[in-house]
């Protein structure tokens, strides 16, 4: 609420257009509903246009059916991330309008339709895949059209150049990849839109559980190339659908 | 060259529309100057309506001169980042239409007018400000307007409070923070656009050269957090003003 | 002892008001129960009021027994951390006015009442609970009133403004959060009470176990903040109950 | 401003006992002096009964002069830190009723009398002091009683025995040490007060910096530690004087 | 395809004597197999004379299974590394003339001879053994003939000195070793030909997994060194079989 | 051998007191027992008055019962570090005379009586006990005389003091401690002998798994201390015992 | 010297062929010159076909010119890295014969002819070249025909891809990159032949001083990749040159 | 003073043979000089046979004037480490009794004879000869025979094998190496006595600066190695001398 709206509050108040019981309830009353152990934030959905997102991994069964409840309450997308197949039975068995995606370990429950952009989902090998399902999934639950270019790391660059193209003509690229992460630079030396680049745990030894991949991403010789958390296909997809959402000037 | 374009060039080979040796010079001619020292990827110009950036910093002032001067020639835009006074002095003296910014040690020499969406960049401290401008002035060279929001960071919460509608009416948002960056979280709790988060090397100690910020900016708890390299002010500018000229659809 | 203490002793010795055994003990014996595999410091309830809390987790059970064993027969309260269930059983069984509060892994054996100030425990998110719960029932065990205030984090900075007052009628918070930690800064900037920060496991990828969030909090740019060891939501309770006792001046 | 007041401020509004424009005054202006580089917090002194202070080393000595101008307009005591001594020269030229302290590199421009309680400043070594004299400084100028307590390392532990009983005294100590940090350990189990440590970066090879003697106060056995960034004296002597305030109960 | 190459085939197309088709395969088709979850590079023999090799580990029966079947309808050599036995066992069923070895973790179905040098496989002890075997059947799918040198670990050089000659016999040593990894340096000070050190997760403790073996290895004093992953066996023994395969000049 | 021995064995050659065949033995022979996978160091008595110890944890039984068997044929003490104890079942009942210690996970099979000096073995928790104690039977097996102060860590510093004359009565001292290792430095201080430090991974977060407590040892202020590998109590044992074997001047 | 040798010298000195002297000198003599400071290996040239290197760097002006002087005076070529300029104009001084190049900062003073194979050097960036020459340099030293490919990094992977058949046609390549290191796996990836990948320290920030780009290449996806120390530019050219003479068989 | 003594002088107290001052004195009066700035713990001496040494680099000129004055009061032998060459002058001029040695960097001023045992001091390289003269100083300085064996590493093994015989005759070993400090295992494989490790910065890249050295020792699978801080000889020479005062049993 800015300078303007509030002065136009409080003359109402004065006039008596607004009671005081209003006034006092826009002026005070946040956005959230308290769980006790969770305070929702369900006017998320205005800031992003896409309600909270909940991480399944370490939350109890049982908290997990209050938050998503509380949403589906108030008739918002339910995105649940990283969940466990033995919690996901539980969710759709309450929420049969729900689907759990096992690969990507994503539930989802649309409410309404949105609209988002073209992604691209790249990854460099096939381990990489359920991360970037993961990030696919969730720009879909956002509304982006989503193409998958899987398998296609520095390894064997061609597999890469040969689809360039197809990737270009996307809005912004999402590039996942673990041992030394080179697929991001070099996707991002190839097309001219943003790369949303995802480190994965994917390797061994010396990949120090992504932390290497990361580090490369983060210091890429591309500069169309920002980097998520180590194996955050979530962040990912969510960045990516947002970049693809930007109504820009050009 | 997709292979419609290409089976289309061969047929013209073939009925003598186009000579051999410009069918050679399509397929085989890639748009870069050798320098001996560099190879100047000039049509990058292409990819992202921005011409190939110069990192000043370990380049000897004859390598700069002459990069600058093969961009010049192909009348295309300069921008020569953490460039140290000393060398800026060399190149303004030979190429007087381009201006250096102490601040932000960046060289600029434009050719063509460019055009951007709206770009905030926002930091946590004063001592942010150098990376912070670096981030200004290069999203400015690519087209945007910029939005400077300075000395916010959280441990005086409500200073980014009072600005958040500001930021929010922009298209993308740079977070610039050192320390423990957690100026890059709160940012992404408030607003509903894209933010990319740099760290800075600013602080001491266990600050670790700005690793530190680097960590808690990638483990964001907002999902609409992506993350450059530490310092990397250029870059930051680089991807929101690409962010920000993307037509997507919502 | 000092130097005025040990005159008047020794001016006794000579006078013969203490006996020469009386002298050699008060001088020479220390307050420890001698276990075998354990030295037990009875005597730290003279200098916290609290007694030697037993660290579960590493220990054997006849191990854990055995000092829960000594520490009762000296009527001394008992509070034993990171406690197995399984573990638990067994001191439930021999010791049954016990409690074993299974969320926070603690058994608490309390025999006298003691008494501190107020102690707001604070979360980022959900699934930070279980080392809160063991900081918020540390502090009781010390006596002090703690308020919880959970799931508050920064991407959604709004729910702990909502709260502010609340806390900041504590004498102390304890600030627990996970990935990149920043609770610990914004509440620092909020309130203008000490905050100890303990940061927690929670998370993935490049939070490594913790370490970033660690690293947030120690970089802190509000000064009010000092931090814990990752996880370690005894040491956060049991500090704040500490200062909560303070009788400062101002 | 919480419900309660908000209620009666519109109540006031709609009297007419406040006027429109006063009540917008109160409900939007936040106590920040807008310098352009900087934001000053000026309504710190309310929270912690203490301003901002001004960290000196990144900054220049423009925007030194210019938020310390700002302090001294509004009467508050001024704290600059980590000053170098060529801008302390500066400094304490235009305002010649401050002192500048070479070896803690703190500039000092008190106000009013404040008061807080007793602080023990305790160090490892010799070439721990100019840390500790920080934290000393610090807590001097927010009021407290301060007894220095330096050399006492635990390579030489009976020089630390001898003078327990005097730290013992105080409200909070302050354990300065680098090399491994044992010092914080040592205290903590001798004084039952809350002890704030800050490792140094005092020592060479594996000490990293001081992330050793970090990690080792980080993972101290005694309870009664927490921990604030490598070097930061400030921040060990704001906490310790922060709490020596405190009106807890026991 | 060089200039002259492409010269020569537009001439073709343009005298007829290569069909438009045919043109069009050569500049366009790239020789891969598309699977969907997988980019299968066949082409690969072709660069190395061994085709693709398969990271058995991450990936599902099902993944590999058809990346097999792809390789082996091509009549390539298949190597399948880090596999697990239960995924073996279904791998022999459907293609019963491959082999797998237990200790390497290997599946190997050759097609074809192929020939290479002398490659001696060296241990510093018996726990790096199934590290070194997966390098020595790796070289010797190759056609290396293969020399092992197992546990003569440099806490008794004799035992490594004592070997000398035959290891200097070689065309390229493989060093596998972890704790403090020194049989890398002690090796190369030792013989005139290429070392490849392999080090290994094998020790506790300071040895993070082989990161200590690792950067001892990286910084060897000998100068016939270079480095492959933590216990990358099957990299040690390709690496080593390419070189002892290279035709150079003396 | 050196230069006077070997010219008195060729003088023997040349007058043919000793046969060119067993002069080819004596320059050639080297004293190991090769068994395929290990080569056995069984000269290694002559070097220690001590034979080579057997890692067990990461060989399997059959190597393990090779290898004894080997240093059993040649009338050799042995000692089996870190077995698991369905191994240790294996070896006891193959070589019933060896007796299998759970607690240090050691076996040992003692043949000759030797004699070594005083060794205090000292712990900072009881859950260091496991490490201690491969420590002190290490030291036993190799003849000391053990004595072993359990639970004196530095959160109350008076159980150590109460113990230092007992401590420093020995000829040298293993100081075993986990979390900030700070024991170490304490020990170090208080007694006039070597110190050998063993570090454990006993703790918890920013331990690092032992690693903190390894940095503090290795930065210790005492000068008297020296550093083992983390959690290795044989080292620590076999360093101290050889220690005390030393007949030095003073 | 094996078994044979041995026996044929002793049955020599024993029917008096040999005199005892002389026998002695063979058994004994080791092949290095003793200087004090130095033990100069003077018969590293036979190991190798090269004479040891010195690292100038560390080392003082005399030092330099008593082990330069000692090779030259066994007619050996000489080569010393990390020269600095200073030290060079001393050395050059005192061998005119030698010719310092100062981007790769090396003295090199050939005696004989030799010869190797084709090396290629390729940087990812202009900033890389004084490492890369270092390397070239070395190589040439060696004997090999140097091909230099630079500024070639994957931001533009066209580049690369346009000088693959040049670099295909070496025996081995060395590939020099800092930043993410991604030209090593991308090279690896598009020719057959052994890579050396060097790390750089070139970058900022997050590069940790050339740890990322080192960790990227230790971690690459193409196995025909191994790895030398950061800004190892002698290293790499050695170990190249070394592959370059194998006479291996294929 | 243990129980006997201390019962004892109370009986003289008692009984007037002791007049109560004096036993004041005795029980109070720990041995320590203050001077503000440091407490100098004169009874060292007593515990070491060896006064306290002074760390010169951290130090002002004033506050080592100042402690040296107190020891050479005393009639201590002063030991100075780290002593800048500026420093050292003011040092010598004050006490000219004393030697400064430049390369080791120590000041040392002798004042009874002391006696120790054999220590062979050790070096891999020439540039590792500052820290070994540190180390062999120190030793001399408590009285030990110091043997020189520098420039032995394992690129060239030989070099150390040669002088095996002359090492194992000491009573204990210093290693002295940067890089990959493979020097500490080879030498603990070839010697029977204890070896202290003392691990240099001389290096480059991933020698993080003496870490990869001090982790290769730590790591070592030789027993008789134990490790002291990087590039701290003083410690290495003073363990050693230490152990070479040992009047053990075997």
């Amino acid at each position: 609420m800015d300078e303007k709206a509030l002065r136009a509050l409080l003359g109402q108040v004065k006039t008596g257009k607004v009671s005081l019981d209003d006034a006092v309830g826009k002026l005070k009353d946040l956005p959230y509903a308290e769980l006790g152990y969770a305070t929702v934030d369900t006017h998320r959905n205005l800031r992003f246009g896409f309600p909270e997102v909940v991480l399944g991994e370490p939350k109890t069964v049982e908290q997990i059916l209050g938050i998503v409840g509380a949403l589906v309450e108030r008739k918002q997308t339910v995105l649940v991330t990283r969940l466990q197949p033995d919690k996901a039975e539980a969710l759709t068995a309450r929420f049969p309008k729900g689907v759990y995606h096992p690969v990507a370990r994503i539930f989802h429950l649309p409410q309404r339709k949105v609209k988002a952009g073209r992604v691209a989902v790249v990854t460099g090998g096939t381990s990489d895949i359920p991360v970037a399902e993961e990030a696919a999934l969730t720009a879909e639950a956002m509304g982006a059209d989503v193409r998958r270019v899987y398998d296609v790391g520095v390894a064997g660059i061609h597999r890469l150049l040969r689809r360039r193209e197809e990737i270009q003509e996307c809005h912004v690229a999402v590039a996942v990849a673990g041992m030394e992460g080179a697929l991001a630079s070099a996707l991002g030396g190839l097309v001219g839109i943003p790369v949303v680049a995802v480190p994965t745990s994917v390797g061994y030894g010396a990949n120090l559980g992504g932390i290497s991949a990361l580090l490369s991403m983060v210091n890429s010789c591309a500069s169309n190339v920002a980097t998520m958390n180590i194996d955050n296909g979530f962040g990912g997809g969510f960045y990516a659908a947002l970049i693809s959402r930007t109504k820009g000037r050009s």
